[in-house]
């Protein structure tokens, strides 16, 4: 499940200040996928994570700048790209990651209540854009090796791909309760393949 | 803006029972899209609806009742279809009906209250649901001529092209914050009929 939270078990180099960290927004994360934003408090995620509700406050303060934390963290936890050696086997891996991930029953509720938060918050809105563009970045490179390959044409937007492949997942996700299994994750990825050779995410002005 | 809500000056037939529902309705949304869903409150809405407390709580009772109502009719009151000849041409309108409503700011915050409602709410969740049902098989049938005139391969999905038209809408709606702009939507409506067109909305078992 690894395009966000931290996995039990998941250990990380730092002293102290790390582990306090990585205790506070595991933590956050269950706190969230349980309950929702609403119910998140720093003091209940202080008492879950076993600090000091001073060291909380004084770290994060407020729960928007805790949750953007937590995003900050699942971009950087998140696995790296699969090279597959096609472009389609390259989006299909990423189309898989994410789908197993919003199938998740904690990961799944924890992207739902961070979503759900970011239509009334402007910060957490902002975090959740900087977490989409970190990992959308991080597949970015399979278009464009496929570009270089010829798989693609010249000027095609390898943002507008890897973000073409994640949509369907999210609108059943949020939208129309439509199913997260593996047949659509394979659907979404070559339905973003077909569309990118198609020619039809080329930037304009390319 | 005709894909939800009801647009001031609209008249519908009915009496008073109707009259009352559509004032109702016009007040849930203008307060949902205010102030989201957590301040949605019956009382509220009645006054601002000009219309007796117990008239709204007799008839609808609780929030999620009044929020499956105001879908219902969001759905009804939708545009149809249009029709313009071709695959490309009848998904390039809906994309835009998606998108301008999205993009206008009292309906995208509307459906963004819902959306984030339904996250933490099952009834609000099955509403939805048939919201997009309904409007998903309003459009179902420019696939299906789609296929009558050669342009698809027999056995496509209707509703999984006109669901993958507004799947990228969406995702930057409430994900990526990418532009909801007409450039976006004619581009989500000619990557849906590409994928169609290369047979990747072909219902498996056909």
């Amino acid at each position: 499940m690894a395009l966000g939270g931290v996995e039990p078990g998941h250990t990380r180099p730092g002293g102290r200040t790390a582990r306090v960290r990585d205790a506070v927004l595991r933590a956050a994360g269950d706190a969230l996928a349980e309950h929702g934003m609403d119910a998140l408090d720093l003091g209940d995620v202080a008492r879950r994570a076993q600090v000091g509700k001073t060291t909380v406050y004084r770290r994060w303060g407020t729960v928007p700048i805790l949750v953007a934390d937590l995003l900050r963290d699942m971009a950087d936890q998140s696995l790296p790209r699969t090279e597959t050696g096609s472009l389609l086997g390259d989006l299909t891996a990423n189309a898989r990651l994410v789908q197993e991930t919003l199938a998740d029953a904690r990961q799944g509720a924890l992207f739902k209540a961070v979503i759900a938060a970011a239509t009334c918050d402007a910060a957490t809105a902002r975090a959740l854009h900087a977490f989409y563009a970190t990992r959308v970045g991080e597949w970015a490179p399979c278009v464009e090796q496929a570009v270089d390959r010829g798989e693609l044409p010249p000027g095609t937007d390898p943002h507008e791909v890897v973000r073409a492949v994640s949509a369907p997942l999210y609108y059943s996700l949020l939208c129309t309760g439509g199913a997260l299994d593996a047949a659509a994750a394979d659907r979404a990825a070559a339905a973003a393949a077909a569309a990118a050779r198609a020619g039809l995410h080329v930037r304009s002005g390319d």
